[in-house]
């Protein structure tokens, strides 16, 4: 019988634009707790204030007890080897944050560093698709668009830690402005928000679109985009088939530069079923003859949703302490 | 002070769609002699008689004398882990051969096999960009188009050892159609067969273009296109700077994707110096600001254009035998 009391623990912290997520998380992936925090971020005080509360809120609650690490997921870019929030665009951090410094001088914790998907990735290696591959990408369509690239069961992180940047390939030349300032990045016509921005131009220009309503309330979805092209709006399918051939013609460039042994998706524009069936038929036809041969899909994540930045803050304790 | 006599040697075995490049290499990348020999390719048969001739020619001056292993660096599809060229495109390989059985039978020596790319980029951690940089790309623009990239000082080889087709980043949608069957392929617009390609069709359509009388005469190379260009003449400008644009957004995405610390490059389209300024003032223009930060240079390979091959072929077995 396994024992029920005091197994070893990671702290995850999973930090977003708009949200904490804080939670414990075993060596077999499994989450004990985990409690959801807001994140202010009007400055750069009340977003720190904003993790510490976090953190010191969830502690209240059973202290450091069978705690053997933290691990942080961040957005923006970290440095691992110092421990340091570095910078972001999304959260007001305009100088490093020491934040495993801190950790250990508060709670005598030891803590781990990187950016929300590198940390998606390490999750994916530990509890997910790498149980099964040691060549794999995970790519994220959410909002925004990044990539973890894994070969031989080692997450790529780059010169600075910032690689996987898929959402800033350039998928059409001279195509959407972008909001790095650069126009046909893959993150302006195929995430979330480039899928969103877009079809608001477009329809608040186009009073007889299906998404007119939509668009003028701020109500528009990539999901709600996606069935107005299925049921033939113009607008929509415009917008619809732009981001959908930007994600074929970066996921092929990504199969056929990186031979990689399954694609895994995550993020909130795939969870409607809509982009998938689509990808999945272009890829299977376009890639190159030996890269198709050795991709066995592009599938979704097995992981939940919700717990897969969690869990991918968790899993950089685990990296170090397991 | 150093030994002249019967230093360690790999041999390496450099083959090309037209010549076969047999050499001795030491450990610290200095080719004690090497010989250029032609490659038959009118069908299997004569193939792998000039490859089997070519080994045989070499070695009956000196014999295997401190030769400590080979290296063969392939066109196409190679297994390293049984030591089989599997297929490829430009020599008719239909079924895979066993050439590292082959050398073990008839001359007691063991051998390592990979595609041209990977054993280029292999020569590059051994002797080039590698001795001082952990992440790198290194980018072949010759015929066609392939990359190595580098994570942490090793070679990311892919699920089938197929990595590296960086000639199949899409970087144009319904652009150029490409030998691989699709279009808008960077190798179609930016390779050296593909900007040759371009010029004569478009050259051929208008006997006003200074290029009219190299494309009839099948004299075509790219630095006669980038130089027309620069003379003002309008086919050439067209050609040249799709090729310039394909490989401003395929280096920007493999920029931004993969982090790297520095981007060698080499292969004949750079060889006249009008491409790699352009290119790098793009790139330090449009790749994102914590990506430029850690990229210290797109860089031509220190290694000598005409030895790369062999390096890379030797550095193989170096691999395993050092």
């Amino acid at each position: 019988m396994q024992s029920q009391t005091h197994p070893a623990l990671a702290l995850g912290v999973d930090v977003g634009a708009t949200k904490i997520l804080v939670g414990t998380v075993d060596r077999g992936g499994r989450v004990h707790r985990s409690e959801r925090y807001a994140m202010d971020r009007n400055s750069t005080e009340a977003a720190l204030a904003s993790l510490r509360g976090a953190i010191a809120g969830f502690l209240a609650d059973g202290g450091t007890d069978g705690i053997v690490g933290v691990g942080f997921g961040l957005p923006g870019l970290t440095d691992s080897a110092t421990g340091t929030w570095v910078n972001c665009t999304n959260v007001p951090i305009p100088s490093p944050v020491p934040l495993a410094a801190e950790m250990m001088e508060r709670y005598g914790l030891r803590a781990y560093l990187d950016n929300d998907v590198h940390a998606a990735t390490t999750a994916e290696i530990a509890f997910g698709v790498g149980r099964s591959a040691r060549h794999f990408i995970y790519l994220n369509v959410g909002t925004g668009i990044a990539a973890g690239v894994v070969a031989d069961g080692r997450l790529i992180r780059g010169a600075l830690n910032y690689a996987g940047e898929a959402g800033h390939m350039m998928v059409e030349p001279l195509g959407v402005l972008c909001t790095c300032g650069q126009r046909g990045c893959l993150e302006a016509t195929s995430s979330g928000g480039g899928i969103i921005a877009q079809a608001k131009e477009t329809a608040l220009a186009d009073p007889t679109s299906s998404l007119y309503e939509a668009a003028t309330s701020g109500r528009l979805t990539s999901t709600l985009v996606f069935a107005a092209a299925d049921a033939g709006d113009a607008v929509a399918s415009g917008v619809a088939t732009r981001a959908l051939f930007g994600l074929c013609y970066g996921i092929t460039s990504l199969a056929n530069l990186l031979n990689p042994e399954i694609i895994v998706v995550g993020g909130g524009v795939f969870a409607d079923g809509w982009l998938l069936p689509r990808l999945q038929k272009f890829v299977g036809t376009y890639a190159l003859r030996n890269v198709r041969r050795s991709l066995r899909g592009i599938v979704p994540s097995e992981l939940l949703v919700d717990q897969v930045g969690l869990l991918g803050a968790a899993s950089l304790a685990w990296e170090h302490e397991s």
